[in-house]
């Protein structure tokens, strides 16, 4: 991983600002600038240096990385203010930009009050929206365990069993292929349950002539997958028959669009546009998607509003769905990597819809 | 669940401190007044009202709550600054609290900009303290499935598998008895890994002769246990049978004085006492226990400079350790409720040492 290449990215950024440092606190900016995957520790990075702060639980592992990082030790006499206003003094520090969206207020004040420098909110969620071939190499495992598991998942479901069953099987085979933990709390939505497009898996049994609705993914190496597959358990009404085209239509609609250059928005807009000339556009009332990478919703947005443009490497997720209260819903989600003339799909399960 | 009682101790925490209201935003707190467990929509309570503020995909489960609740929906239109302005205006109300230690400092920010009242920090941690008997039977039936975890494991591990195959199955059987989720991400360390405090389960083999140590826990109607039991593969060398024992009376010393009006400092003291006059002093570095219940990591901390006193029905885990750097480690930890005249196990596995 190009841990000089990231710090420098950081660098421009808090320059640009005119701040003379950046203090990092959240997982996966800590991960993504240093290795470095746990709740507790820092990394600061200023004009000249980059400091690795961890407690006396991670000093060994920080020392190892002092090729590029000053290992900083923080213990009960070493408070994270007190080393950082060593830092602070030693570099001549007036202003320190902070993570205002991941950071509690309180710990901010309490920072606030224990730092000899003036402190900014600054947003660092841009700096991984390019992927990088290691990073796409993470996703795209991540994808084939997704994917795996929904074809496993496909021969395991029977009439009857609960959702939540179903679930426990999706996560049991996701680990035992590697994964090394689930993305997020997974959906399974069946029947009416369909038309909520949060309804984690309840003990609701599954019926005979529903539309099943799975949104889930795996973790690899710290990377996310996010896919969503709506099959069918035996033969099911016409009309949600009808609306899974249409979903599957507006998606497709979607990712022909997705290339450099092309405003988020439009994507979005594409979709919306679809599913509105079908009569349900009241009944799709979220974005289009997200962006995909340490966290499973990271920027970039694939809103409406956005006129922020696509950029070669950036990975989102493609998830137009329809949800008709009491009774049902469709949701069909694709991770998708912006290559340098389109669009290539790291999810490959089937778009069509399945009837088991 | 008795939400008015809870929605009383809000009301009076913040006449206490002069407020006119709190608004709530993390899901525990928005579960444990309102049964509300997402991670979007608030509970604002004022000294006349409370509101449970959702938007569309929850709005039909608030209204079916209004015999204790006003139901507001939240939506593009109607921002949680536009509706809580709406109850500033019609209240009367000049001082709100909120979740400091919870909500983001940019979230802060944003509320402050947009509503007609000045915002103050709250901290609402000691509400939850003392457990009542339906949130104590759900902690109970959470052990009671970690319980049965460990002794399942016990029958499955063997010598070559990796520590990530162990947690794999661990979680698996807990979800399997009804564990709705696992508490946080299980630790399993063997061998040298033993003295990470906090060693995630990783690909390596557990070797004979080795000491196994498990810190995991499973959700049971949101509520949380956590257990670590340290065991033998194999006979384990003699110096590490002998931290067993001391851990083992250490914890044991700090159980025999649970009680009402004890200090949380004096268990933590009992226990550090033992392990440091048995010579490993420096090797028990972080603090004995802390609160358990909808959060696993929850009010009170069990440290040795708190001066706080136990209560009757607050739940904590006594979880000494003794980790020597390239040896090896040993954790034991229960979870325990604190009755009229001492504590009560909630937690039952053996505490002796067990060899596979």
């Amino acid at each position: 991983m190009n841990f000089r290449r990231r710090i420098e990215a950081i660098r421009d950024l808090i320059a640009g600002k005119g701040l003379d440092g950046a203090f990092i606190s959240s997982p996966q900016n800590k991960y993504y600038l240093g290795g470095l995957f746990s709740s507790s520790g820092y990394i600061v990075i200023t004009r000249e240096s980059q400091y690795l702060m961890v407690d006396s639980r991670y000093f060994v592992e920080a020392k190892a990385k002092t090729d590029l990082f000053q290992a900083v030790l923080l213990s009960v006499d070493h408070s994270v203010e007190h080393r950082l206003n060593s830092i602070i003094a030693a570099e001549g520090l007036a202003t320190i930009g902070f993570e205002g969206k991941e950071l509690s207020y309180d710990a901010v004040r309490s920072l606030q009050e224990g730092v000899n420098c003036d402190l900014f909110s600054l947003d660092l969620g841009k700096i991984r929206a390019v992927k990088e071939p290691e990073e796409i190499e993470a996703i795209q495992q991540a994808c084939a365990i997704a994917d795996a598991a929904f074809r496993h998942i496909l021969g395991y479901v029977r009439e009857g069993m609960s959702e939540k069953a179903v679930e426990n099987e999706l996560l049991r085979f996701m680990r035992a292929q590697g994964g090394q933990k689930e993305s997020f709390d997974s959906i399974v939505a069946s029947g009416v349950r369909g038309a909520l497009p949060h309804g984690k898996a309840s003990d609701k049994p599954i019926c005979r002539g529903e539309l099943v609705t799975l949104d889930f993914g795996a973790k690899y190496n710290y990377y996310c997958s996010d896919i969503t597959r709506t099959f069918a358990l035996g033969k099911c009404p016409a009309e949600l028959a009808g609306v899974y085209e249409v979903v599957r239509a507006a998606g497709d609609a979607a990712m022909r669009m997705a290339k450099p250059g092309v405003a988020l928005g439009e994507l979005d807009y594409a979709a919306r546009k679809l599913i509105g000339e079908s009569g349900y556009g009241q009944y799709f009332g979220h974005n289009l998607g997200h962006g995909l990478g340490l966290q499973v919703h990271e920027y970039p947005a694939v809103a409406l509003e956005s006129g922020e443009l696509l950029r070669e490497g950036m990975v989102i997720t493609i998830e137009p769905g329809i949800y008709i209260p009491d009774a049902g819903g469709v949701r069909i989600e694709d991770d998708i990597l912006i290559i340098g003339d389109g669009c290539r799909s790291l999810t490959h399960s089937a778009r069509e819809l399945i009837t088991v």
